[in-house]
């Protein structure tokens, strides 16, 4: 058992594989913020408590399960968040269907209810049997009482609950060793933190990031472009990043990577007009490069030996494939006013109607196979996008649709052609678990109802994303895609928009907060958004909590979707003060909580300083949020702002302050900055007691 | 290349794994019927056009696949017929929710159009990718003409159709070697015959096996099962086998495999009072043996290292296991009147609510590991309680819920507890490509027309079930489920009960003719149902037919689901009259054929002669088949007829008779009988010439 870093232990059987998450795609571990957290210093589970095994198969590892753990993470997924007792395999599947492991972003690491994180390192499709099955002759020595006769397949099916202590058996594929990683607590988040920082620590966004996003429409034209960037700002709908679909490209599926010069003839004008207006332009793409495209002949040697709607699929395990791609995104791109990509398809289908990508019998040139490929191509694509930023010595916030493991370094946050709104939610609330951001998107809506629950919950994501790319016009305007095409607005769709306003406004108002959040993701490795079971570990009752989450460390949001009008809402333990209303609720307490359209249930912790920021409609470069601290209860805590350049690489050399907003009932409020950035980005202009005369 | 019988080639690459589908299952070839078959006497593809190389994952084999070649088999495929283009895992899994290969009986065999069959021997988890992707560079050498820019998600992933000659990747995860197996054709039909020929030949049932199913509620008694089976008899509808389902042990889910006595304190009584109504009795069951069978202690050695439901799993590769278990069954059931079993749950669910099975980690005495043990276990499963009947000198007709390679022999129908009446249909279809009968059970009905509709498939299909487990009284008397269970009948209930019973006639009528079908299936490898394309193979019109199929060589059946009053259906060449009303259809066309609830459309081809029987209300020992002989055409081929006495392993000493119809405008109809079986199971009591005047 090798001591790797302050909590982190690192054990190897046989002999591991080349290609692995670590060896692949490992950003600096972050050793300093590892030192200052807390730990017993002891590997979580002893060498003598896990089992290795090679066979014709592969590696199988056989670790402790505590019949009263429960055990949570392997990334994004959507269908469950309690994994004991589940098969999860590890493998990479666009739009998963079933609750199965398959995700656009499975990560072979958990964590336990006991207060310890396993992380498997392996790129192979690894499938984890969670404690599913006892060893042979364990019921036999049972007095066990048997249930009823069921009548149905979920009774016959479902009372096998498991007794007695199991075991998490790992099935690796092919591997003649294993590396494991093991993470220490002594909570769930404490093991998440290390695992974070063990990946490089979060990712810090720009700010700019953290506003409004608005996709266009996939056969937008320049002047389609043009005419609703225009209009955005007329009519003072907050937007700072506008994202081209597909038909940007002269060639798409597979794709050219230049742009299209008969929708866009003066390409280069337009994105300077918008970056004039202060938006931030965002390019769709995948890998696969069509014959048209300018690196098709240099990326060649460097790609797999068969294509992808007949483009070829450049191998990023090698430099060079890397290279070509990042160069040319550099100059082609970056240099010419583009902030970020939506790096599509990096995931693959078994499951959508026409099963596409590279087979796993591929072969790479860096040695690297198909399977292994399709577990890192989402993580060595962010790798090779954000080494064009590195160059470019600016940040990126953007899009990717597959990721996986020790992704948590990378500024790109995943999202999904699935669409199910409480799917979505889950999402959110899992990809905490495992160093992953995710966005539950807006991309059309059944009903205006529809529409403002979903941008609801996007405003209380890290990324707050309308997706339009099938709606020519705003769908505040029509969420109907076929009206919209024909023009036919809703009569009322003033009032549609002015909601969506008053949403795109919150989530400008609440930019330095999250920004906050973000910077306790990157220093400390705190996800910024996470399942309440991660603050509450020793409450039984937030366990199976898959419909709300934290945002940050003082704001617990409960989304509503279309149909509900009251929900069940569990707040733990402490004072909760309703964001809305300043209603007093006790904690330890299950709540039946009614709301309206124009909100949805969203609390604040007791004693927390929140600082709500006067909507901008963009963040500007020298923009400068005019700061009210909400101060909730009587001996709130310090509030730590984050204050840098909110654009460039500079933080990266400490070029920071910390902000931090102090108050007393006998003093009021002050506001302490330290650091290096010389800058200011926050102007506290008020700060104001909230009432608490109001109970539940 | 090694010529293994005549039209069936091998060819070894490496080291092929000692555990395979033909290792561990395959029948006696039917070298004899082989060579009645014309062929080339050359294998279909040459040693130089198969490239297979070992990898770290496994071997891959790639093989050639031609631009104009259509794929068909894989097994029991849902969602698809034509496999081209697709990528197909051979992973057995209960209720596959979705496109991927995964089935209760998915096969590595597939067929072409060119005429030839493809056997990859192997246990894993292969993957097949028909077609998939071009190599690498293909595109690049071509002018390809892009289509428009897609503004939805099955535009932009499904315009890739793929161009100019391809191949078939088989990925074969562990092993390192493999045994390749050819079939030649000349005709897709040819070549399935001979795969089944290799398997040992199609099953024979037994005659009642043939006639109607009926399950029971599984929380009915023996005074409710006898109830109900004193009520067929008096209300005249005809059932052959009831059905007993969890319930009748004393302990499911696992399985304690003796009988509930509370339930059934008398039951030898009960079997025997319902053999005496000429009732043949079938038990469900899985193989998980609780704790409290007689069977355990024995069986412990011989089981898989974990459990499953508390009960340990058989390992039936070693001899002992499947001795104790083939014994057991013997002496305490078939020896008491019992004539067949459900083998439930010998697949394993990756999709369903609670996922369940043994891991594929799991270790088995015999060797196999659980991987290997999912895809074999329906097959080991069917290979033992085969052995049970073959002990006793009778034959079985049983179901079995899971099954796999080299299937053919065994007189076991597949069922799932999916239910979409379409993908049933779409079943039936498929099965026919790999050796296996599929059964589109009755289960219950949104419905009156839903629950006719599906009788309707039903009758025509290999095992004609109501299985009404969760229906304490008939359903039709009421389908709704909770009515049913409190009592609440429909008023109209006679109605739909003569509905039904006229269709158990129908059902009754056809089994002589259905009998010859099988009989062709055990001497000649002819699938009893098919597709339209392997009789039709150069009839592109029926290359996507998922909704019809032919049963046996002269009746085409296109069944009807709930909501449809009319439906398409493609008549091939020659004439077709409809089963109905005789009137006349010309072939090689398409037509909108309306259908009241009580038919759906059938199709008989021309100059055939049609054996229909005077429906019996079961097939006793003694049975006689009165038969009527409608003939269709004026020159019709003659039909041969299979008889033998319907239930003992006699036939596998020749014991049996070809008895053959033929007619002439001339000298009108005439019965010769030849062979070795004394008794007369038919009787031809007229010959109806049927209309040809009506025209359609």
């Amino acid at each position: 058992m090798q001591r790797i870093a302050n909590g982190v232990w690192k054990v190897r059987y046989g002999e591991p594989e080349q290609h692995t998450p670590v060896t692949l795609g490992q950003k600096g571990i972050q050793y300093d913020a590892l030192e200052q957290l807390q730990c017993e210093g002891k590997s979580p589970i002893a060498n003598t408590d896990i089992s290795v095994r090679m066979t014709s198969r592969g590696t199988v590892v056989e670790l402790p399960l505590r019949h009263d753990e429960e055990i949570y993470g392997f990334g994004l997924q959507f269908y469950r968040l309690k994994q004991t007792g589940r098969k999860r395999v590890i493998r990479v599947n666009s739009d998963p269907i079933a609750d199965t492991g398959d995700s656009h972003a499975p990560v072979p690491f958990y964590i336990s209810t006991a207060g310890y994180g396993v992380f498997i390192d392996t790129s192979r499709y690894a499938t984890f049997y969670c404690g599913t099955n006892l060893p042979k002759g364990a019921s036999r020595r049972k007095t066990s009482s048997e249930g009823e006769l069921g009548t149905s397949e979920k009774e016959l099916y479902g009372h096998q609950a498991a007794q007695g202590d199991l075991s998490i058996l790992v099935d690796v594929p092919s591997a003649k060793g294993i590396d494991i990683y093991l993470f220490e607590g002594p909570t769930i988040k404490t093991a998440i933190q290390r695992y974070n920082l063990f990946s490089g620590g979060g990712c810090l966004p720009p700010l700019w990031g953290l506003g409004m996003w608005y996709r266009f429409y996939t056969a937008a034209n320049e002047s389609d472009t043009e005419r609703l960037a225009t209009m955005f700002r007329e009519e003072r709908m907050p937007v700072d990043v506008l994202g081209f679909e597909p038909g940007w490209h002269s060639q798409a599926y597979s794709c050219s990577f230049s742009w299209n010069k008969e929708g866009f003839p003066n390409h280069e004008k337009l994105i300077n007009r918008l970056n004039e207006m202060n938006y931030h332009v965002n390019l769709w793409e995948h890998v696969f490069t069509h014959p048209s495209s300018e690196m098709y002949e240099e990326l060649l040697p460097y790609s797999a030996d068969f294509e992808v709607w007949k483009g070829l699929v450049p191998d990023f395990a090698t430099k060079e494939s890397s290279e070509i791609f990042s160069s040319y995104h550099l100059h082609n791109f970056v240099e010419n006013g583009i902030s970020g990509f939506k790096l599509d398809e990096c995931d693959s289908s078994d499951y959508v109607q026409s099963n596409w990508s590279f087979p796993d019998v591929a072969s790479f040139p860096s040695g690297l196979d198909g399977e292994q490929m399709h577990n890192q191509l989402g993580l060595l694509y962010q790798s090779t996008m954000q080494s064009t930023f590195d160059t470019a010595g600016i940040r990126t916030f953007s899009q990717v649709r597959s990721s996986g493991a020790l992704a948590a370094s990378y500024p790109f946050v995943l999202y999904s052609d699935l669409y199910q709104h409480d799917v979505f939610i889950r999402g959110l609330v899992n990809s905490g678990f495992a160093g992953l951001l995710w966005s539950p998107e807006v991309r059309s809506a059944s009903s205006v109802e529809d529409f403002i629950r979903r941008i609801q919950t996007t405003v209380f994501s890290p990324m707050a994303v309308l997706n339009c790319w099938t709606f020519p016009n705003p769908p505040w305007m029509q969420v109907d895609r076929d009206k919209n095409r024909k023009g036919e607005f809703f009569d009322n769709y003033e009032e549609v928009q002015e909601a969506c306003r008053h949403l795109f406004e919150l989530r400008m108002s609440l930019i330095p907060y999250l920004y906050a959040s973000f910077a306790q993701y990157h220093q400390r490795g705190i996800p910024p958004f996470r399942a309440l079971v991660m603050d509450y570990p020793d409450d039984a009752n937030t366990y199976e909590i898959d419909d709300s989450y934290m945002m940050g460390d003082s704001i617990l949001v409960a989304p509503l979707i279309a149909g509900q009008t009251e929900r069940k809402v569990y707040l733990p333990r402490g004072t909760w003060k309703d964001f809305w209303t300043n209603e007093t609720y006790a904690g330890e307490t299950w709540y039946d909580i009614a709301a309206d359209l124009d909100h949805i249930p969203v609390f604040v912790k007791d004693n927390t300083l929140l600082s709500i920021a006067t909507p901008l409609q963009c963040v500007a470069d020298d923009a400068v949020f005019e700061i009210v601290v909400r101060i909730y209860g009587d001996s709130p805590k310090d509030f730590v702002l984050y204050e840098d350049d909110g654009r460039t690489l500079s933080y990266r050399d400490g070029v920071s302050n910390s902000v931090t907003l102090s108050w007393s009932p006998d003093h009021g409020g002050s506001v302490t900055r330290v650091g290096d950035y010389s800058g200011v980005k926050y102007k506290v202009v008020d700060w104001v007691k909230q009432r608490t005369d109001l109970s539940n």
